[in-house]
């Protein structure tokens, strides 16, 4: 199977890791997904592991010539909708970056281009995969918790000096699409529920001069049956901090009590005295998985579903904060 | 100093706690705030400290009679404000249960009676002189986390078998006025700012026969300055959970993280590497601090504006999880 990667933006790691495993797997091709975009690390990243891409100017000349199963799109997050709807048009399978799209209008084209297209299309929640959230995700499918009521998730990063495409809110999207999506995936998830609303906050303030970057940011949604969830996000961890980012998530339900915290799993709840930190299930690939599917030898836990209403949260959240009101779904 | 007790449905015990340090002080009488509740817990914890307080069937004709220096009210939390004005009206300091009004109309004309009294108010926000929260509320103060930006806080609760008066809306007020009250105060209190809106949902689903009572609650609220903060609030804590609450308090500055969780604070910023546990200094205890303002020895730390306001954002949060829109201040 022949992969071209667009772009160097993103976590296009998520592929090189997948790839590493399967000997059939050939990264053929790389370009930029925008305009004055290095993509020497995603190329360095492709030989580290003993393959050999040709570097391309132009990403549909790329798409053309070498016609590749797979595109791992992942350029300045603005323009992720924009080159995925060329890669679908070429019937090419897309694993894109989150978010998927950053407009509404780039949204709904993408979702049209991909209904025609009759490809697989997956957002990068690569997060799912990893060890403690997978751990959590099979204790929670086994009722560990019973019907979870009420979550808050947590996104902390810290901010660094960053590129300059995140400066603008045409070309980053927006600190609640780009950080917090992870967290409002997890609560679509994890809940089984329906987005219903969303009340959200963001705040440029103290970015140390980084633009239209939102450096905190506070979102409130309310799923089908009353189940209700907060979203705190921000860039403001200290640079001291032990890790980049400090990833949480709590998960109340109606028979105990889940929490992710420090890349660990606890529970509490009816069966067990105390507080219990739980063994963690090996992590997964979310690449891996993503092949599985094209594959026909599985669903990839992130379906094409899942891609696109969770960005569709996002850009409600998003237009929420930025106007100041209820956005209903 | 004479001291009487209304009622035994709440935190009298804190009043307890400073009396049975202070020895200029004594308890006197104890009556019921509330139609049908029993006394007897408050009367034995007086007796237990080596007060004999006489026992009233009416706590107006006991205010009448004894003609105390202070009233420490906490009946059913519907009727914290009619009390409070029938002890305001007689110039007896009022050391009040929160939410001090449970309607915004009581709210309003409880305000109208401090004003015209001359005495001293303030709700019970007692967890602010917890060893954890005093010494959180010190290190904020000494600038450790910079400008406050956003915040989290979470107040989980078991259930248990609660009286009848919490089943009721109008003896009750709602769980985001009862539980929530404390975290919407720490928000309130540590950040310094005005409210601007709130945006709260609550749900009586799974509440084992609660009638009204609320399990789960969230809270956005915006303040001045861009600062956001949440509410997490939920009666789901499992039975076999190490404690009776899990109180949380997550405050992202400019310069660093503070968290109050598990009795604990950590601190993470510029100054220092990694996660430091602070050591805690020594709890105090609310009433304590109460008559040392009204022997004019100094402010007490919940002043009679935070009793009121905190009270005000505490109802607009409700309104808003009882209509499902913003409520501006």
């Amino acid at each position: 199977m022949k992969v071209v990667i667009i772009g160097s933006s993103g976590h296009y790691n998520y592929a090189i890791e997948g790839i590493r495993e399967d000997r059939d797997v050939t990264i053929v091709g790389v370009a930029p997904g925008s305009e004055g975009e290095d993509v020497s690390p995603a190329y360095r990243a492709a030989c580290k592991i003993g393959h050999v891409p040709k570097v391309y100017d132009d990403y549909r000349i790329m798409l053309d010539e070498v016609k590749p199963d797979i595109a791992v799109v992942n350029c300045f997050f603005g323009h992720h909708a924009r080159v995925t709807m060329q890669v679908l048009e070429r019937g090419i399978h897309a694993f894109v970056e989150k978010p998927v799209a950053t407009t509404f209008e780039d949204l709904e084209q993408l979702k049209e281009a991909h209904s025609r297209s009759g490809v697989h299309l997956a957002a990068m929640f690569g997060i799912r995969y990893s060890a403690h959230f997978i751990t959590a995700w099979n204790l929670v499918k086994d009722g560990v918790v019973g019907e979870i009521r009420l979550m808050n998730a947590q996104k902390s990063y810290k901010l660094g000096q960053r590129s300059d495409f995140y400066k603008s809110r045409s070309t980053y999207g927006g600190t609640i699409p780009w950080v917090g999506s992870h967290a409002i995936d997890w609560l679509y998830w994890f809940s089984g529920q329906k987005f219903e609303s969303v009340f959200a906050s963001h705040s440029t303030r103290y970015n140390l001069e980084h633009g239209d970057l939102e450096v905190s940011a506070l979102c409130h949604f309310t799923f089908s049956n009353e189940v209700f969830g907060s979203v705190s996000i921000d860039y403001l961890r200290p640079k001291q901090a032990p890790t980049h980012d400090d990833d949480r998530l709590r998960l109340v339900g109606t028979r105990g009590v889940l929490e992710v915290r420090n890349g660990k799993v606890y529970l509490i709840n009816d069966d067990i005295d105390g507080i219990r930190e739980v063994p963690l299930l090996p992590k997964q690939n979310i690449f891996i998985d993503f092949l599985r599917q094209i594959r026909g030898e599985g669903e990839c836990l992130v379906t094409v579903h899942d891609s696109f209403y969770v960005t569709e949260a996002c850009l409600k959240a998003r237009q929420s904060a930025d106007e100041g009101k209820v956005i209903r779904f």
